[in-house]
């Protein structure tokens, strides 16, 4: 089974999911600086979730480099990322509209905790498919930023609830850590 | 004819629909749990129709497959089954709203069963396309499982008006027994 | 220049215009069938509109199947294609929200006409960068049918505001006349 | 690495970037022509929107046909241009909502300076990746019309301030002077 059309697929919902989220971004009524105040939370979690998104689509796109064919095992792990990653745009709604509150700052690290859960089972699924000696399994070998990652943000989630700024550090921090596409793949191609 | 844009075209349409639903999950205004109680209903119809569009997508990803080329006939039969599929997001909504209340329920029923006969019309085109003899017609063979879908469907309708709950639970009962990829085309490639 | 990225552009544009305009449906708040009276215009306008959408797609495909390869020109007579197919969203929501009134029928019967003269545009642009021998010259050869269409949404429009049923009909009625896709180009290819 | 995945996402984020600008576009609640004039400033502001993003489409396609592959840094190049386009509605809605005030329009303009920026440094970015002596080293060039772009959006932010309609009228003159696909690269190939 050829993995065009999965990719085609992913990269239309991924597309909608990062345009979607803009839509969040109510126009404000008035015409001056203050109308935008109101704003500003919704467009630093717009921001935020655009470059996690970013990240997962560039890192969507190195593992299915690697890869060379799918099952339907595969096709079923990739639409549970999506389904994780199409929450996105609610909780960055939920958490930009509530000024990083607690409960929804801990939601949003729940989808992303789920995605990152999501990835992992999408990667070790692509592995099986494609056989333990095969190059997909030397490059993503163990994936202990993906394991790191998800311990972080389960870490993140309880301390929303203690002070809310410090999960969205986290999140901030291991985006940037994600911020460099997956060398691992790039090297061994 | 080559199939590969009705691929790109309902790979985008699709895609569309799979993340617009999400739209319906309207932002709450509470930072609270409390906030996020009268979404529940609207969540579960949202998880149902992800499942059943990830499969629609799944099993029209593995007929295209096996088709070797389209016509005109076969491009209508496409629209006409993303027609249906189109109107999820509205059920979905109006069902979520509502509690899973019986009209409601009776009429995602409806649009279920007019996507399940979409999907076998497009089936029966591809076959007509490719001739009797054809690798797809030998795949796709009699299609018991789509029948047998059609036909409980349209025995949940009238139900969704005695005990909605019936109802829903067939749903989610083909879904289940729809998430396994047709193998009968796997098997034969 | 390839054609493939210009196929792609559109394919993605036409399922993102055919699937927002499902959004005009608003989900109801009442559970009762008294609740969906108000959508059925709302619902008929969705309909010929997704026929439309889909005969443009269709017609779409079959243009660009015949022709080799694309410039400058051609792909700004696809965005200008394009620009008016995008505002059938807005229109077919007008009419619908008015029940069918003149104004908003006859400014539909606008865009459908700027559509098809948009259409035809491109179809011309498409035969300038084949040259006049080519096969795409022979298959569109003089385009009766679309000149028919043209002048044919320019006696709906006044119309409208005598009588806007026999607006509809007409609009019905072309869209019928184009639901069978061009065949001039399949039987020469 | 292929390129194809890059133009795919590309073309998805513009296609709906460019559809759900239309969503801006309210339904009026009249039937009559008085309930259309409101919507005149968004209609113009979303012309002129969909003629930018038809202009970074085109030119995109043109630099990336000339595009060998890509890297990492160039699929973040990438995403970093298309979130400033993803501003283009909101600050489209915003312009359109408040007829062209002063500060809308600043804020438009500083959008179309942000997404000129990031057409300059995604085309920095494919020439480091192809290296200096390649052919689209020789097609882009020194790129004074994208330097010069940047300039004009800088004066123009300022002057919206003193009269908004001069920057607006600075608007349509870089679009017009950019509607010319970029021949360098046409004529390179």
């Amino acid at each position: 089974m050829q993995k065009t059309r999965m990719e085609a697929f992913s990269d239309g919902v991924l597309a909608i999911i990062i345009t979607i989220m803009v839509l969040e971004l109510k126009v404000p009524h008035g015409e001056e600086l203050t109308a935008l105040r109101p704003l500003v939370p919704a467009f630093l979690s717009y921001v935020l979730s655009f470059v996690y998104l970013g990240i997962y689509w560039n890192n969507h796109h190195h593992l299915l480099q690697a890869a060379g064919h799918v099952n339907g095992k595969v096709l079923w792990a990739n639409l549970h990322l999506l389904f994780w990653l199409s929450l996105l745009p609610f909780v960055t709604g939920w958490m930009g509209e509530n000024h990083f509150a607690s409960l929804p700052s801990a939601m949003y690290g729940g989808v992303l905790l789920m995605a990152a859960v999501g990835y992992w089972v999408l990667a070790r699924s692509l592995v099986a498919a494609e056989g333990e000696k095969s190059l997909l399994h030397k490059a993503v070998g163990k994936d202990y930023k993906g394991a790191i990652s998800v311990l972080v943000y389960a870490v993140a989630i309880p301390l929303a609830f203690v002070r809310p700024w410090i999960s969205q550090l986290i999140f901030v921090a291991v985006a940037l850590a994600w911020l460099v596409p997956d060398r691992r793949i790039e090297r061994l191609m």
